[in-house]
């Protein structure tokens, strides 16, 4: 009877639900002083002056950190994942609007803000570019003079490109057989610009960071998906050893990739060295999330060559990613989204150059996808205006080139546990297709149009995660593990990995919550990886720990070790049920307290630097969807009519938690296809707060939609992730039915009615549209 | 350049004097509530009747728990480590005053404390014995009338003879040699009753407690020095996995032994629960510390046979230990304090029966000396006694009688690396022994007398102690233990042992505090164990990461690992220094984010239950004191004059530390010998508070005083613990001192000037009055 495949209860649900469940925002220590931070009101700008004379001295504050603290200092001055190029607060200049100039930590509240509004800062403006294309243009301001580098790579395997041309902070290059010759062969050449808008992550729970440092050490209570990434960094940031840097990461409240990397640690540290050691909390406001991370919007150049079947020959992309005023972990996720733009086929040739280009405005990260969404955009869109030239059913076009097992990815690396073609027919059976389309009610305003796309997505690769197995002295066991429970239902997917593991009742299990200090090793709890990579440690700590029991049994029970059974938490003899000894008593008379089992997860892989190719994830993640829309032609308002994904999972550990993943990718996608868009104007973002800023809910879904698990049958299949697939699919899906609606190409997200309703007065039936020139 | 035995910066130095150190006492949580205990106010009663109803009603009242929720509820009704004998509250009978009978939360203290006013209890007063012998007596009321059992044994080796007697909780016995026929034998025998009192621990910082108990699990923040003790304690109450009970401990604010039982966590654990999983926190006030635990008292009938040379050839002990209404430690409390009767002394024939008697008074357990401090009274005053009526010098009788390496103890344990004689003659030698003696000022009213006193103490066994050892990135390590810093300085010791272990410097080391879920079991800080025992455990996880650091080296420097040198934080080759390789350099090429080592230490001994033979320590502790007082013979007031303790250390870590040990023993002994006692009136604790109950200073060892620490060679040396040794020396070295003084046996203490007025008017010169008829 194993734990794996069934409905669990879900770790601290009750707690959960009624508010009891300890956040980041809850920390607090006695002493403990409020900080807050003084942003730019200039999206670029040489910083003259800045005088924190007077707010020094109101009643209440303790400490304000300005540049003068952070340029000649102890401290590191600059702090990044990849690229150390961001000041802990602005000294020389400021690059986005919102960029913190300074820092305070009060008493109170009050006092925190009164000591802002009593710094003076002189600014010199400088000219701005917000978008990738602005800033890669000949007349553009330079954002970064230089770019920093790290003695010691964070990310040894990544390939970087620094600085080959103004503005842009790295590029990432895929060169497969031959493109040119390839383009000049083929029957038909599409070309085309397509492009996605910034997003805000919208996690309920804010940034929030409790930090004390003394000369001893820094303890720091965060908000955080990477507990020993923020270790590291806080570690470079005050030159302390990293063992003495202890972060603890209670609940997350949300995260979506906006808490995978250090935004708000170094600088809550840097407080409260300032003050001497109190212990200082930072919570961002609403507004300032959208000053501290983004989605990459993305301008992707897309070029690829069919023969006359509309069998892929060629495929050549330029993609310019908005990484915003700091390089952050952009270098990786243009690269992930760099070698993803070729799509889930089969492609003989293909080349393809991502640039993460500087931009004036808030530095953008990883956003559930990747960097796949925004490629999956261009790629699925251009498949339809393929498929409507060459008058093929875009299912039949899919269908032609989807790569199968033994294929090769972009990359090179040979593919299987392919499911791509299952999955596309059974999303776009479940919207009714092929059937006919019936484009709205003849003569009504109403049109209706739909769409199939389907991705495949990687994990981070190289990957590392370490579990520790405690089986305590009743027999009970503890999961030593880093994942942090963002939401996802981690604690209660790995208990119940762990329970089959050893052979326990999941009810007896109980899962750690991250602490560097205690708690082992792992990467990163992000890229849809912990089920795969944490699972994976703790089936082979698991391998370990029975192989302890086996051997204690064997010596009580007087049978050879491989004769024992583990289960349902006793060991008994093979055959011989009866002859069994509860695990509890074994460890009681092992002696130590406790067994301990410890075991460490890698996959690896890299690419070639010149080529993009090589070994890039140990799984390809795959999901289609396929979505039927309305579209009002008088309001240019869409209306989901019916969506549907279908996410390959190998094996599902926890049926609820899978459907939840595939639900929130639903919505997200949504969110990204119809309306999300962080608007800038002048530099300025003009809607950073959640009555203009709207995040999608389930009822954007509309009425009929189903996000499907599927499965390999037991015992055949590995386990994976699923918490980013769908996302990526489905505003192309979604897209591409508001195209087939109005019957024009559509080439830029979100579908804001206003879009739409320019589109259809520019129509352009002519789906050949898409053979523009190439931009270079 | 090690360093152990040197002055290492004590850890968190600065926090602790600038008071930013968090202690559990800090530990809060949103929605907490305030917890409050009523008390019995009788001694012995049957609960006729507890209604809570109008106490539930109080505006702010979340929850009130009665023994009517504890008696027929979920819960395991009753707890204790030894005899699981003590109610949560008291259901059927109170068995001292000031037993919990209610407790009440409540969302502030105010309501808290309404609620116990409004609750009302009936109470039938019963008959009560407070003093061991009154226990004893024929006609004393019945305590307990049966003596519960725990199915499985918490202390799996511990010898059991429960109930043999009214109110006998449990006795010890220990037969070596045949004492009737050497004592019938014997050219002279002494025997006298000698007495102690109950004492309070008086640790800075009370008990309190922070539980949080929901259906996932308990966390538990609390002041205790044995987490996984308070873990498995609470778990049984609850009757939960002990995986899924959380038991994390700050910095503790002094323990002494007042610590490493439960005697509030339990407790604090059911309210939560009957709040349905609010966070309730408890702080007892002072007053309820002396409702909570003590020093046991004793009452020590011993007697003893000796040549004519003052060579002892016999010793009878009969011991009687007041353990308080419930069990508690006492079991094994009166075997440790049972064997110790007999003295660093060889003796061929030994017979000591050791009992914890039931009174209805607090409950009494361990406290700085474990037992010791109350036999050595005992038998060290008896040995003045006996050097006295013999006209043999004290410190002469004491040589001839000493162990040396090679002779037996009581229990027949071979003892090693003793240095008895050595640490006698320099006390004694300080106090300027031999010399000669003025009885004070001739005709003044001063007496000045001279007092010596030598002792040894085991420590736990047997005995468990795992530690991690992490290295990581940046070669700084992480120590992984669930020590205890109580203030002893463990956090600076155990850096120190591992930095030495492992070879990086100490300022790149850290130590983890305890946290059951993920820090490794350890059975307790507690026996004067943790630098012996989870310092032992240290050095062999220190060998397992040299050795992989050693691979891992091998492999980059291309020589063999047998050839890796590890210090100073590089791995380098032997004889080539200059070929080397910083150990972070090295954890980053092994891509697993850190380098893991574990190891457990164990001492293994247990005893025959019939005669107590076997072996009990893995070292004995020895420490030896000499005193000179002045007696103001009008006043009865003992000043000191001068106190010297010598201790062996073996090899000491910190010198400073070391020395804290060493005087924190000196004032511990000065008010067990002066004034301490927590007096009795019918039943009613009368000076339950630190202005009637004086807790010692420094001031009182008066104006000359060195408490020094005695080493071997290093390299010769193992390390041993030192924080007990000298606090059970003392006393008998002070009464000692003041029978000197005053010409008249003292068999009683403290030495409070009124018992000393009344010995002097009752002044029996001639010694052989301790020639009594021995009490059976």
């Amino acid at each position: 009877m194993t734990s794996v495949g069934r409905k669990a209860p879900v770790a601290e649900a009750v707690p959960r639900v009624t508010g009891r469940l300890p956040f980041a925002l809850d920390a607090a220590l006695p002493g403990m002083l409020h900080g807050a931070i003084l942003r730019s009101p200039h999206a670029h700008a040489v910083i003259i002056r800045v005088d924190a004379s007077r707010a020094a001295l109101i009643p209440g504050v303790v400490a304000v950190l300005t540049g003068d603290d952070i340029r000649d200092g102890p401290l590191a001055p600059t702090y990044g994942p990849v690229l150390p190029d961001r000041p802990l607060v602005a000294f020389d200049r400021v690059r986005f609007a919102g960029e913190p100039v300074a820092a305070v930590a009060a008493v109170d509240r009050d006092a925190a803000a009164a000591a802002l509004d009593a710094i003076e800062v002189e600014y010199d403006p400088l000219p701005s570019a917000v978008t990738a294309e602005e800033a890669a243009e000949a007349d553009a301001p330079v954002i970064h003079d230089r770019i920093p580098e790290r003695e010691f790579k964070t990310f040894p395997d990544l390939v970087l490109h620094p600085g080959i041309d103004k503005n842009v902070c790295n590029y990432f290059r895929l060169r497969k057989g031959d493109v040119d010759f390839a383009l000049r062969d083929a029957a038909h050449v599409f070309a085309a610009v397509y492009r996605t808008a910034p997003q805000q992550h919208g996690n309920l729970e804010p940034h929030v960071t409790l930090a004390q440092i003394d000369r001893g050490g820094a303890t720091i209570w965060t908000s955080s998906a990477a507990p020993f990434t923020v270790r590291a960094q806080v570690a470079e940031t005050l030159r302390f050893p990293a063992a003495r840097v202890r972060v603890i990461v209670p609940n997350v409240g949300g995260a979506y990739g906006a808490k995978t990397y250090p935004r708000l640690e170094p600088l809550v540290a840097a407080l409260s060295w300032k003050t001497g050691g109190r212990p200082v909390r930072v919570e961002l406001t609403r507004a300032e999330e959208f000053y501290t991370i983004c989605r990459h919007a993305a301008t992707v150049f897309l070029t690829t060559g069919v023969d006359r079947d509309g069998v892929i020959v060629a495929r050549k992309a330029r993609i310019l990613w908005a990484a915003g005023a700091y390089a952050d972990i952009s270098p990786r996720l243009i690269k992930n989204g760099g070698y993803s733009a070729a799509g889930p086929y089969r492609i003989p040739n293909v080349t393809i150059d991502s640039y993460a280009m500087y931009t004036n405005t808030t530095p953008a990260g990883g956003f559930r996808g990747y960097g796949v969404p925004q490629v999956a955009w261009a790629y699925e869109r251009q498949m339809d205006e393929i498929a409507a030239d060459l008058g093929i059913d875009s299912l039949e076009l899919r269908r032609r080139n989807l790569v199968h097992d033994g294929d090769t990815f972009a990359t090179g690396q040979v593919m299987e546990d392919i499911h791509l073609d299952e999955l596309l027919d059974d999303a776009a059976g479940a919207i009714g297709w092929p059937g006919t389309t019936t484009h709205g009610v003849p003569e009504s305003r109403i049109a209706r149009g739909r769409g199939l796309a389907c991705i495949v997505k990687t994990t981070v690769t190289p990957s590392t995660s370490t579990a520790g197995l405690r089986l305590e002295e009743d027999g009970s066991l503890t999961v030593l593990t880093s994942t942090v429970e963002v939401g996802q239902g981690s604690r209660t997917v790995l208990a119940q990995i762990a329970a089959d593991a050893v052979g326990v009742d999941v009810d007896r299990v109980r899962v750690t919550y991250p602490d560097t200090a205690t708690t082992p090793w792992d990467q990163t709890t992000s890229s849809s990886r912990s089920t795969l990579m944490m699972g994976g440690a703790i089936r082979k700590a698991g391998d370990e720990l029975r192989r302890q029991i086996a051997e204690l049994a064997s010596d009580m029970l007087e049978v050879a070790a491989g004769d024992v059974v583990i289960e349902s938490g006793r060991a008994s003899i093979v055959g011989s049920p009866d002859r069994s000894v509860e695990l509890g008593s074994l460890v009681r008379r092992a002696r130590a307290g406790n067994l301990l089992a410890y075991a460490t997860n890698r996959s690896v892989g890299s690419l070639d630097p010149e080529t993009g190719q090589g070994v890039v994830t140990p799984h390809f993640y795959q999901a289609t969807a396929a979505a039927e829309v309305d579209v009002d032609l008088e309001t240019g308002h869409v209306s989901i009519v019916n969506l549907q994904t279908r996410t390959w999972a190998g094996r599902t550990v926890h049926p609820t938690l899978a459907e939840l993943q595939g639900e929130g990718n639903m919505v997200f996608g949504a969110g990204q296809a119809l309306f999300e868009e962080v608007v800038y104007d002048g530099g300025q973002i003009v809607n950073a707060n959640l009555a203009d800023y709207q995040l999608p809910s389930i009822r954007d879904l509309g009425p009929q939609w189903t996000a499907e698990i599927r499965e390999a049958p037991a015992g055949e299949a590995r386990i994976h992730g699923l918490g980013e697939s769908g996302a990526a699919a489905v505003p192309a899906a979604i897209g591409n039915a508001v195209a087939d609606a109005i019957g024009a190409p559509i080439r830029e997200l979100p579908l804001r009615p206003e879009r739409i309703l320019e589109t259809i007065r520019a129509r352009r039936t002519d789906a050949a549209g898409a053979r523009e020139e190439v931009w270079r």
